[in-house]
């Protein structure tokens, strides 16, 4: 089906840099590479190419969850895909699930709990901080994933609001802090993850987990290195990312 | 919803040892810490608890997606889901899309990927050996996913009958036998993951990939470390898996 | 110069198996690749052959001090040669310094300091298990490095005899015990280095270097991958030691 | 003893920064955080402090071998320390030993050996470019270590004058084209050790070090990891060096 107007469309230049871009007639892009005319992507198929102004090739490609991920406004750091890929593996998300996340942040670990669990499912997202979550719901809304989400303005402090949920999810300071509010949304087995820089974090939260009838627990660092690959010289990039924080996993009984 | 005959529980054992089984009324299962009566678990709820015959308690979890594809019978090396998770983000897959696959092997990607397209999606999967086939075929029905995999023999260097996928995961001991058939399959713009254990099968599969119109190529190694976790005691535990294969991504154009 | 009887020689098996044997006209080796007469190794050099009763060459090589250090009888964990390689270069260790060692354990780091100071150097080690210093002192000798080392029964917690050392290890369970003697045994601007398992640990420490004149504290945690290394096929091992413990050092002022 | 006119001393900064700088009763020393007058360095100890025109202190503590060999003027890429501590323990080297190395480069391997072996052993390292071996002559003397080398400004594929040499470093594009000088050059059981960033330096290396009798070959991948130490927040840090490249190691047989 031919891109149209209001489509979401990741534009690759040349030297594999990216720009994700909504479509419309109107809009022009200019990028190190020469200007873009993004009413020339209208009618185009993700896969074709668009031309700028100075002459070069840039493709149309359909955006994929680790690239709207990457590409929202953030105003805090935001959970990587590396962790997140893990995190909704570990879990155990699929199409249908409810799922509760606090705080929502930035919203990239929202937009990729609503894409494990659409069209079906729904996530219940918590962020106190108004300046955060408006950027959040914006940035769901980039990603086309905002009619699966549903924003709350609460304290996790304070509980949830939802009750036998599939997954928690939670992203604060203090992990401990969303535990017993967790443990009173969660149904019987259902999944708690969480991520914590440091480990002293993540011996806190262990106390908090076994308090409110959370077992096998388990805790994980994940590294992702790049690969340059070059015909005949191979090799790992020079630099990588070497720590983001520890993803903690645990599930619930009923006691 | 309690448990049922024929649904499948995760039983967790009070040292963290775990056994998948589908309820059953008539079954017994042998563990190292005494005999489980299954059809005490009938009308219990998952994060309920039953006691075994040396009276040991045993937590009735619900099998997650990693739980079901470290639990398959393995006639092949399988693909981890530490890998199967960030292939799924990173070929931005989720409910409603097509998937071709090849091979199959045991069956634990296959899980991954039908868990990430159902119930709207399909994963059309390759498999030329016939007992890995059969193997395949039984492990995807203890993950309760059959459904959303239509089985096939064909051997991917002779292509696809799908067209207008939106991904190809190809996990072949020379990845390229399967580029040509994958670029055929692909919309434009589609993604192309793989695995490959070394790196000069990373370089011969980027010749190939760059000739059947793939390009954003990326290559990445995804290590994760387990964190033993105690009060005050907390380190990585003293052994890891440091290899398993390097993946390798790439997007399809229209030419 | 040829091998004579007491020198000691590193005999490698076919398939890489190594065996650290001191040479004595008497001796018989069993192998699992057949018998070796150790007299047959008089008078040979190193680099030479020998073969074994079931027709296998073996072949001798010096051993080397990371060699040494692996073939140790251990009562205790050691430290690891890849952990004694970046304490000896980050201590600027060389011929000719006077080093403080706590515990000894089995040695294994007390022969890598020996190493890099004899023969003008000596190293002070105190272990106040009388089992472990005598077995320490068996392999110290074994390594032909006895006399560049004092073997002491005190505990660092009553203090070192020796003042103004360049150098102080301190590998205790709580390295911080050793503190207070590692700073009065120090010249200005000496270096201490300690190894800990654990995070909560080198904090501790570092409360008490910084109260007792220590600067410019470094933690690093240092991971050795082998390769795998065949025509075509070369990848990392697929298991590696994730962890032995950090790495702490710092350097002395005076106060 | 106190430090003297001419000798070399590592300054710190009160951010932890360093300057290693050569006494001079004339020198003065421009830093971030103010002008050091470096004739107030003499006649003070290691571990004393200095304070600067603004009013910082600023300690002065003596120069480790890697502080050295990060402190040299590079010219071209450098062994890295922590490559350099793990070759030195592999390798065996110690005091009264002779090493052959090519190529020179920047000297910091060269110091790192000559540290080792020195004062009875003899480093002979082998630059043809003039440009680097009169750098790296410069980077010895700041090291005081010159008196433990000799320059050499032939070629590797051309031989080395020496014979039966203990260890042979061989850092070169083509560490192959040290090989047969290595072959020669090395007494029975001698060392070599190589340095290359890519798996197919690597397999194309063991060709030519099997041909040339070496034995018993090993490769590995050192990587260190910084760990970011405050009281109860420890970490490691978010970037580390994530490749240098892979080091291989055999022992010469006599054929």
């Amino acid at each position: 089906m031919p891109i149209q107007e209001n489509d979401y469309v990741l534009i690759l230049a040349p030297d594999d840099k990216t720009f994700l871009s909504q479509v419309s007639s109107e809009k022009k892009l200019s990028t190190h590479l020469g200007m873009l005319n993004i009413a020339d992507v209208i009618g185009k198929n993700y896969g074709d190419k668009i031309v700028s102004g100075l002459g070069n090739e840039f493709y149309l490609l359909e955006p994929t969850t680790w690239d709207k991920m990457m590409k929202i406004k953030r105003l805090t750091q935001i959970i990587y895909p590396k962790d997140a890929s893990i995190i909704i593996q570990k879990t155990g998300l699929g199409e249908g699930m409810r799922v509760v996340e606090t705080g929502t942040g930035s919203g990239s670990m929202t937009i990729a709990l609503a894409n494990a669990v659409k069209p079906g499912g729904k996530v219940y997202t918590y962020e106190k901080r108004d300046q955060f979550r408006e950027n959040a719901m914006k940035n769901l809304q980039t990603a086309g994933l905002s009619e699966y989400v549903e924003f709350n303005a609460g304290d996790a402090r304070e509980g949830f609001l939802q009750t036998d949920v599939d997954v928690a999810l939670i992203d604060l300071p203090s992990p401990w802090d969303g535990v017993p509010a967790a443990a009173k949304a969660l149904k019987g087995g259902g999944r708690i993850a969480s991520l914590s820089p440091t480990f002293n974090q993540v011996e806190e939260n262990y106390k908090h987990l076994e308090e409110h009838g959370f077992i096998y627990l388990e805790t994980v660092e994940v590294l992702v290195r790049n690969i340059l690959v070059r015909e005949g010289k191979t090799r790992p990039t020079q630099r990588m990312i070497s720590h983001t924080g520890y993803l903690t996993f645990g599930r619930k009984i009923n006691k």
